[in-house]
């Protein structure tokens, strides 16, 4: 049986101290680190299988604090306060400095929550679009950055500009989205996928400037039954720019699978450049 | 001249160990603990105060872990990672546990950044609502919770119901909001500002449930620069919710001063019971 890609990529052996070696995925390499979802995935993947769990992803924020370098790293997760139903954990993934020491290449806070029933609605209903049959996949090989080709990405509305003519757009984007190939959804790929955005101010401004993303974080509203009720499905990812200025932008977004149920709803913050 | 209860609230004494120590403050109590926005002003005001900072407050998110207690606690703040433009803080709120350790009740990270002159704009203008002047000052003294009485805060629409009648509605809110008695606006404000929405599940259900904020995520798109201009006028604040399941939801917010100018976006994610 062939090991997904995406399984390699966040791969973590646990160490006796707590902590747990990775390392970076050519498969999922962006152009100067690894993609920031399959980073955001390892993150995830490291509270997963940590033996002191208690609950299931709820609320993620991911800072990106320098480019993970090629090669091996270590992620520490340790839970800074457990309650009764919710558990507050501490990440950092570091890498060898070359001089001995560590450097700290991501911080991180991961809420895991038991979760019960409750009231249940949501105030961003899933627009109405055309369903992913009707869509083609795009390919993106031609831009020879690798992640791209792992992920099956068929854009609604608000695509990536094909003519970079400075022409201020608005910056809404909706696209269908799962893994390719495809793989039952789990909590660090919803995580992944919610970095899948192309960057707003490319949309906003028709203009492909230097981008680099700051700070992520992710609201899990899914459970278990309900990756499960998605499986390898599609979802649709909706994203929109809010500010604009002195170098950063911050977008909002929602990921919702093919039935119209709210999985995820994401916010992150970029640096850019001009 | 009388100290503003905001600074005696976020007023920290440096340690020789680089902690800073602090004490809550009745005047911003809520009902189990300090409104979550004094907290948050407190941890950026530890790194505001803190001799290696670099930058200004660009990504805050706080974890409210557990309930802060009546009384001193100490505040953490370190630099995980310092580039050049951008440093990456970890932050936590720890008090005595009674048994001679320490008790986490808050973890945080906050990024600074230095700013510069860039393409500016945004996808989210101020709604065309009625000014401050125009909308008296509501009372919320009868309540009988302390911190309200620090802030002034005008209804523009989506107020807290007046009749608890189970009525679904939208949960969007528009409200101008400001210190009281009025006081320049800072970093620590804006972040205890962007607090301020009151849970969105009461709006969405008419029914007044017990809730708790477990993370708050807060996106400065002030400069100082900005801050001075808005001063202590109002802020315009907008929020609505997401998702509502499994007792959580989510809401996403912005905030804009007197002139327009979106000095800020928000996102929490909140428990709630029922």
């Amino acid at each position: 049986m062939t090991v997904h890609p995406f399984d390699a990529a966040i791969s973590l052996a646990p160490q006796p101290d707590g902590s747990a070696l990775g390392a970076t995925s050519p498969a999922y390499w962006n152009m100067i680190g690894p993609y920031g979802g399959i980073t955001a995935a390892v993150v995830t993947q490291a509270v997963m299988q940590h033996p002191q769990r208690l609950g299931e992803p709820l609320a993620l924020t991911i800072n990106y604090a320098a480019a993970v370098t090629v090669g091996p790293f270590r992620v520490r997760a340790q839970p800074a306060r457990t309650n009764r139903s919710t558990q507050h954990w501490r990440v950092e993934l570091v890498q060898d400095d070359g001089a001995g020491g560590e450097s700290v290449s991501t911080t991180a806070s991961l809420v895991t929550a038991t979760r019960r029933d409750s009231f249940a609605d949501s105030d961003v209903p899933m627009p109405a679009v055309p369903r992913p049959g009707e869509i083609a996949r795009v390919d993106r090989s031609a831009s020879g950055v690798a992640w791209l080709e792992q992920y099956d990405i068929r854009p609604v509305a608000g695509d990536i500009p094909t003519r970079w003519d400075g022409q201020i757009a608005d910056s809404t984007s909706q696209l269908w989205m799962r893994d390719h190939p495809p793989r039952p959804l789990d909590f660090p790929a919803l995580a992944a996928l919610a970095d899948l955005f192309f960057p707003r101010v490319w949309l906003r401004r028709a203009l492909r400037v230097p981008v680099g993303t700051v700070s992520m974080t992710v609201y899990f509203h899914a459970d278990d039954a309900a990756l499960a009720a998605t499986g390898a499905g599609h979802l649709l990812g909706q994203a929109r720019g809010q500010g604009f200025r002195h170098g950063y932008f911050d977008h909002s977004g929602q990921l919702w699978n093919e039935a119209g149920l709210l999985l995820a709803t994401t916010h992150q913050v970029v640096y850019f450049k001009g």
